[in-house]
């Protein structure tokens, strides 16, 4: 009997965990200073949270999600992506009420959708995302879009491009809505039986279809740009004046529609553009979403947000041969020559750690030679060595490894030596 | 139609998240220090590798597990305990291959267990938990313990007692479960259903059921530390000195058993003594694993590890009247008079953000005495005043919250100024 990770999903080890831990430092910083306060729902939702939501003839519903019955007999969906949870959220627990709208919240964590495994696709991926909700000022959309362009800028990303659109506004959609019907109608024959079906329920949706991404009405389809409102297009101009005030480049596409049903006005991606990517270049999407509070039971509020994959963030960076700048050294490790020594060791790594430096010792009974190869394949910094003359005088050899410097130094001066020492090398 | 958190679930709103973050904080340095690298392993996994590992005859197997079938026939369930899965990754990444063994990971994630709703418990809930594979040296056993303690007191508590036991190795418990059955055998009649079937699987459990834990019979049965053979008397000798060298008190529990199957020599938990605390005092249990590698098809290797609730650590926290020191303060809000001025504001807002300097603007077109008032509520450190007359001389009125001092400082100052003052007051 051997156990395997389950299919299409991964295990994130040693090494590859500290560029996670690294990425998610710098979304907590930038979270911290645009002020989107964390918030963290379950890992699973009642079912029909995501149809009503996400949009029943969309893939994710139809095709993607984990859903199962609790003990109790309800029908749960492991959440597949992390809007439709926190407008919940907001409704719930009456956030509309505060007199501080929008709210801004974000969020990290773990998605499920039940997809074909490709490269850079998984099972199980990790999204951050964030949310604003309670505002329809275009200057939000900006924030939103720029909070984005930040986390990819910090991480060290060069080559990347944001795409918007606006999906426009109710009368917008009607209106494009009739004319994609009328488009495609007379030959929907030719189509897949997705779209077909998506011709009655959701037109739009044709568009984003990934089997007839080639048939010829494809590329003469209506345009929703052209169908904008007067307001809508309004709003959209706003939007642009707020992104060429922060200095945000971006290219308008008005191709580009939404894989999930909620999405209203502003709709952005931002992908890669690094050579060699692969063909799925889009790192990060979103959009507004006014409507949806009302659509799950609450009242009508406006909202915008964006959610972008960490798996894909890395995955861009290793595209573009860039390396995040990770601290996880290890400080000192300590070499105990016999029994008495261990436990001496023992007590002074507690003692190190303590005082916030990094330090480890042997656990497998090794000799003095393989304690030092140990502390060199975990490129310890200093190597402490205790043996039966250190212990009679109280003192440890001390070896700097970047210069190979070795002295005594007294056990009790040894916590500032070791501070001092790695103070001055950060 | 109004959706609600599913049942025995919770979101962590803003506020609350500060604290988690806090907690996640204190982790994350703790396993710097002390070398336990994170490992992130799926929500869930195959059924069978739970059945196999934390044991059928475990109410957590029995009853607990949120068991689900994937669209492609895959009996999986979400994660009930996070030893499993590392365990798991252990074998299948071959890590028993590296030279450097114990290999020491950690984890701070969400658990699933499908339980009676009550105080304290939750059917999604966080752990906290470190396994160091690959050593049976008592040393390592404490310091395990040893980083489990760091965390609360770093996290502020005080009232938290450290109990320990050994349930020895696999000769002490075939003897101490001959004994077992023998006490228990002649009155199992008047034990619960469970118990009667744990009697020929697994006695052992007997000692941990709720039901009839008060039952005569359990305080008289036999203890297990009566059976160590010398070898494990031996090893829990060396563990008891090394928690002694540490200067961690401890108390020595012959009842101390663990709800899972899995464990050998050293188990412990650490339990909060704040009065008040509710009848769930366990914080965090751990122990020893030796054969858990080649119970789920790989070699055999030693190991230990901890699993932590951050829920019931925030509860601790709670009872004892204590906080964490939290830093999410906002260090300005800009307060723009008319439309230029809030361009001016979504400009500034983001020159700051870049600098580290956490910003707000007000998107609900609000009139100027109403974004002073929130402001206030949101405890800004400083206030940033735009109007006509700021815009046309490139100045901002800066209010400095504390000391009601207000000045005018040129729009290229700010920075700089804002620097200065934040990092006096930091």
């Amino acid at each position: 009997m051997s156990f395997k990770v389950p299919r299409g999903t991964q295990d994130i080890l040693p090494g590859e965990s500290a560029k996670w831990q690294r990425v998610e430092e710098i979304i907590r910083d930038l979270c911290r200073v645009y002020r989107y306060d964390e918030i963290r729902t379950p890992m699973f939702e009642s079912t029909e949270l995501f149809t009503r939501s996400v949009g029943e003839t969309t893939d994710v519903v139809q095709k993607e999600m984990y859903t199962f019955e609790d003990r109790g007999g309800r029908s749960l969906t492991l959440r597949p992506e992390g809007t439709a949870a926190v407008v919940r959220s907001y409704v719930e627990h009456k956030m509309f009420g505060s007199p501080d709208q929008p709210v801004k919240l974000s969020y990290v964590g773990p998605m499920f959708r039940y997809e074909r495994q490709q490269a850079g696709r998984y099972r199980q991926f990790v999204q951050f995302g964030v949310e604003a909700i309670g505002s329809d000022d275009p200057a939000i959309d900006a924030e939103v879009i720029s909070l984005a362009m930040d986390v990819y800028e910090q991480a060290g990303l060069t080559d990347i491009k944001l795409v918007i659109n606006s999906l426009g506004d109710k009368e917008t959609r009607d209106n494009h809505r009739a004319a994609l019907v009328a488009h495609f109608e007379p030959a929907i024959g030719e189509f897949c039986s997705d779209c077909q079906s998506r011709l009655a329920k959701n037109p739009l949706r044709i568009l984003d279809c990934k089997k007839d991404h080639a048939h010829p009405l494809m590329a003469t389809a209506p345009k929703l740009t052209d169908y904008l409102t007067e307001s809508a297009a309004a709003y959209f101009a706003d939007v642009k004046m707020y992104l060429d005030t922060l200095g945000i480049a971006y290219e308008v596409d008005p191709n580009l529609v939404r894989g999930l049903d909620y999405y209203n006005h502003t709709a952005f991606e931002i992908m890669s553009t690094a050579s060699g990517f692969g063909a799925i270049t889009t790192l990060c999407g979103g959009g507004r979403y006014n409507g949806l509070t009302k659509e799950i039971g609450g009242p009508d509020a406006a909202g915008i947000g964006f959610a972008m994959s960490i798996e894909r963030l890395l995955l861009a960076l290793e595209a573009e041969g860039k390396s995040l700048d990770l601290h996880n050294a290890l400080d000192v490790y300590i070499v105990a020559m016999d029994e008495a020594a261990k436990v001496k060791a023992v007590e002074l790594a507690s003692t190190f750690r303590t005082k916030g430096i990094a330090a480890e010792i042997d656990y497998a009974q090794r000799k003095m030679k393989a304690q030092m190869k140990a502390a060199d394949r975990l490129q310890a910094k200093f190597v402490l060595i205790l043996g039966e003359t250190e212990l009679q005088q109280q003192v440890a050899a001390v070896k700097e490894m970047a210069t190979g410097e070795q002295q005594a130094v007294a056990f009790s001066d040894l916590v500032t030596y070791l501070q001092d020492k790695l103070g001055g090398q950060a």
